[in-house]
């Protein structure tokens, strides 16, 4: 695989990436991010069976330890599923959240009071320097430590107390999609049994993501919309906001177009004025409240005459040029783990319309060393 | 005017804004955003003599009240000038931080157990529905609220416990930026007055804001090339981060490239893949740890063959292709507080070369409405 070779891949020393690197690899461009996409169902079914006890376990430990503020730590596809949990703490549980910034620990050398704290670093390779680092420092500050990761044996896994494996099993293409869906998945299982829940919500999820993936040619005839597009403005509420910036962060690495996400209340603060008649925008707008919040949004984008692309609900989609109906009858917070396998698709079909690799974006690695 | 007539604009119904509009308005395009960015030294004069003792009364009332863990809620230019807080809150007084969704209270309900946390609530005009909700709400919740506005009878600074005015005067164009430093700056002033310090470090930028200021020619002469550019990449590190998105947030409103903005560590973890020969990338590097952890950003970016232009110290001016030398001997932390000045003019001689209104951008309003 000539095209794998000369990517200057890393292989995740931690992980289980390298057990399958020399395996079978698909022949053509785009074959591992497409086979993950598709084992998305069947992670959610080990998730739901074989990680719920571990799940369950730590949801006891943290009831009977219950923080009182609670910091999520990660960058890329990672930071977006922690941008997911902070919506998860601060509505479910109610409790203050917020992202750290990695830098504040590695580059100012901040050692905060982190009492009554958990920290939650949330890692695909659970190897990038940085996030370890800050999650040490955090616990020797006082944080209690969880690390939720594609890879128990990683450096993040052993800096933490708690410990929780998403279960993906190995991931070989760069961009994240199987490990971001799992990571979502493991983390509301988690809030939902802290909350005292059984995770009734999430059951439906493998035959609903099943149904998704099975109307991969609907996005492939969307993905044409944008063969020619260079910029792209993809705007979403709430528990949908991290669907949009995982989306852009998506098409980004695999399509090379400058996709911007905007909670919809930002995108009038401002970026609104950079969208006119020859913007491709993309609303996410399930059911819900959240979707409901980008209504006068989505007014507004309207008044700017600019091209809409909506998934979501079927009266949400009439209202764009073009569209993906999302399934109905969802909880609203488990939502997201859907919703972002269509755009998944999109950024592949992009790319490979584009006559680019997905499985190997330009410039990157699959353990990023930041620091 | 008819340019400024027919934008739709709203006249801010509590601060001072209104009491200008009638009055003398420049006769070209941008008079309004020039004038306000050459009244940036005088306002900082203004805060550092008149705005100190209310800081102080507010810094003495918050080490008395010592909270434990810092909320802070704002969107758009106040949301960057939040950002900025939540690194010196992390660094400077080393307590966690956090950003707040409002639309966790506004749109879902939630009421967190708020106390022992101090919600700094930052915005020019006071008056956007969801952040006077959400604050609202946090202190029926138990926080201690602060808020920070250039408008002290608007409805946020009413139900806020306590509040600093930035005295920035009657901000009548559209983009915001005296208001966007004298937030900066009153934070700063209180920040290091809550950790004993004098603000010692703050008092020479009236006259370091003078001088940066009376360098636009050469800010002029940069912003030709961007004349046809359509999309951007702004990247720093730590303490310049929230200059970078401030600069992209300015660049987007006043010329409607897509501007983006990435810490230098998310950079390398996706986006960097869209970066290629002919992208154009801004780098912030000035003096300080910040800086310096954005050098391996920079090679990177190098590696890309990427069109970059520096604002930083002559040394990283010299690796781009292009650049702005910002002042030496600037303490880190109140460093952007200047950086933020020539990009605010970028924004603007863009526009200008693009026979755009910086004044009064398309699609926006000065008091944005979001609930």
């Amino acid at each position: 695989m000539a095209w794998l070779e000369h990517t200057g891949r890393t292989v995740d020393p931690w992980g289980r990436s390298e057990i399958r690197l020399t395996g079978d690899q698909p022949a053509t461009p785009g074959g591992l991010m497409a086979r993950e996409m598709a084992e998305q169902p069947d992670v959610f079914e080990r998730v739901l069976a074989e990680g719920l006890p571990q799940i369950r376990k730590v949801a006891d430990e943290l009831r009977a330890r219950m923080p009182r503020f609670v910091l999520l730590t990660a960058r890329g596809t990672s930071g977006n599923a922690a941008q997911y949990a902070k919506y998860l703490v601060e509505v479910l549980l109610g409790l203050p959240a917020g992202l750290t910034s990695p830098s504040t620990t590695t580059v100012y050398g901040s050692r905060p009071d982190l009492r009554d704290c958990l920290m939650i670093s949330v890692s695909q390779s659970g190897g990038s320097p940085d996030l370890v680092e800050s999650t040490r420092v955090a616990r020797e500050c006082g944080a209690l430590t969880l690390g939720v990761t594609n890879a128990p044996g990683s450096p993040l896994a052993e800096v933490t107390e708690l410990h929780l494996d998403v279960l993906a099993g190995p991931e070989q293409a760069l961009p994240a999609t199987k490990t971001y869906t799992a990571q979502l998945l493991t983390l509301y299982l988690l809030v939902d049994l802290i909350r005292g829940g059984d995770g009734a919500a999430a059951r439906r999820l493998p035959q609903l993501a099943a149904d998704l993936l099975a109307r991969g040619e609907e996005v492939r005839a969307l993905a044409q919309r944008y063969r020619f597009a260079d910029r792209l403005v993809i705007t979403a509420r709430g528990y949908g906001y991290p669907t949009a910036r995982e989306a852009a962060l998506k098409i980004m690495e695999t399509s090379y177009l400058a996709a911007h996400a905007f909670s919809g209340a930002e995108l009038l603060h401002g970026p609104l004025a950079m969208i006119d008649e020859e913007s491709p925008v993309i609303a996410i707008r399930p059911e819900g409240a959240g979707g409901q919040a980008l209504e006068p949004v989505i007014e507004r984008i309207h008044e700017r005459q600019a091209d809409l692309c909506v998934f979501g609900t079927p009266q949400a989609v009439e209202q764009g040029v073009a569209g993906f109906v999302l399934p109905s009858g969802v909880a609203e917070e488990v939502s997201p783990i859907l919703e972002i396998l269509p755009l998944q698709r999109l950024a592949y079909e992009i790319a490979v319309s584009r006559r680019l690799n997905p499985d190997a974006p330009r410039a990157l690695a699959k353990v990023t060393e930041t620091r």
